[in-house]
């Protein structure tokens, strides 16, 4: 049976595949997580679009896929220049789709790394999309760690909360794009937090999008040829031992998820 | 006229360099920043030790160079483990000496990088020297992506000195390692920090040992043969345009210092 390929540098794409999962409880994964160059968000265009690739090759040419995730926004905001062979699904357009369909006064916020920032794609489709009022961009990298650490719920967290919101409040959006995968695994702890400054803001995740753009490719391929429906397997693949990744997945992820992991050397 | 290597994965070495160029006018260096692969921190030792082999291979086979400073502690925890040509100082062991010399108590605390924690280093120098009362270990990978972001003086690093000051203060250290070459560029914040809570540490920083130790290498070497002395010339070498790396540069080095940026594909 064919499998879906996910990939990221490192732990943050699990909050993509954990959806996935939920959603597609016949479909079996492949998820990459290249944590001997993590992170990417830190990296130039040049060096991430070879990553990209590297991953792509990987997938494509060892295991037998039927659609790929690139289930991470630095990565994502490459892949118009990177060519595939299967469908590609990239962490953006989706969420840009999710901003649109939820804000209502059209001034958003978006939060990744830095390098998503400066490479602007987040601009860029949504100004194909539609006219909004406003985007405020800021680079967020102490959440990364922040979210790696599994510090959220604490006041180093908060302080965070306080200083990266600080702009989203001015801009006075409604509707706050998690442009980084890591950021998902925020969203209890950042909805705790708005409550207790008694502020309102839609928290997008594109996940759920991605999910729906899948459907729709696994919907075509099932016209074209019946598969079989069966067990759900999920393989994570890393580049590097990385110690706390296995630790991360067990804290983050349902516990009765059986993940299968190996180590592979590109 | 032979120079003086100096590597890291990024930002963090600078703090060495600092000091080194500070107390070596008239000795010039290349200092590579390995920013395609950074961080090392959260890789693991067979990765890093790669890393280290290619850094210095490179150092060596392109450039004239005389001694070569480790200056990032992961890469240090491995250097038993590479051989080279010219001598090679890391700065685990220069750390040790510095927190012996100063220690009253012999109760230490150390803040590194999570594979740092792992790998021990710190501890087998420390028992190989002398009998201490206590070492308490914080992986601290926040206080990195802190000083990247030049936030030290902010409610954040205040909150992060709340957490990770907790084990020290329990373990009634006198002397806190500060083993990340990342953290000396926040002795400044941390000492307004520790007045205002009221308490006292010593906090150490290798860059003044491993500055004695390249001293008597220079000794021994200009007693072999006679160098002119020249003027100071400072390269830095990148394997990824990393956006920050040159402000960094200019917000934490002095402004009088010039450096020379080039790229390399390494």
């Amino acid at each position: 049976m064919k499998s879906i390929g996910v990939f990221d540098s490192g732990v943050g794409g699990l909050s993509v595949l954990k959806t996935l999962i939920k959603n597609h409880p016949n479909e079996s994964f492949i998820y990459l997580g290249d944590t001997a160059r993590l992170p990417y968000g830190t990296k130039s265009k040049d060096t991430i679009i070879s990553y990209v690739k590297r991953n792509l090759n990987y997938l494509l040419n060892n295991h037998d896929i039927k659609a790929v995730v690139v289930a991470c926004n630095s990565a994502s905001s490459v892949i118009s220049e990177v060519t595939s062979s299967v469908p590609l699904i990239g962490v953006i357009e989706a969420g840009v789709r999710a901003a649109l369909k939820t804000t209502k006064n059209k001034r958003l916020s978006l939060w990744a790394t830095r390098t998503t920032v400066e490479l602007g794609q987040y601009k860029k489709h949504l100004d194909k999309k539609e006219k909004i009022e406003s985007l405020t961009s800021t680079p967020c990298p102490l959440l990364v760690s922040l979210v790696e650490e599994g510090l959220q719920d604490t006041e180093i967290a908060w302080s965070m909360f306080d200083h990266y919101l600080s702009p989203v409040f001015q801009n006075e959006s409604d509707t706050l794009i998690m442009g980084c995968t890591h950021f998902p695994f925020l969203k209890d702890s950042l909805t705790k937090y708005l409550k207790e400054v008694n502020k309102s803001l839609n928290l997008i995740d594109a996940s759920s999008e991605i999910s729906i753009e899948l459907e729709k490719i696994l919907t075509q391929d099932s016209k074209k040829k019946k598969q079989p429906s069966s067990k759900q397997e999920i393989k994570v693949l890393l580049t590097d031992c990385a110690s706390n990744f296995k630790h991360f997945t067990t804290k983050n992820l349902p516990k009765n998820l059986n993940f299968e992991f190996s180590m592979i050397n590109i």
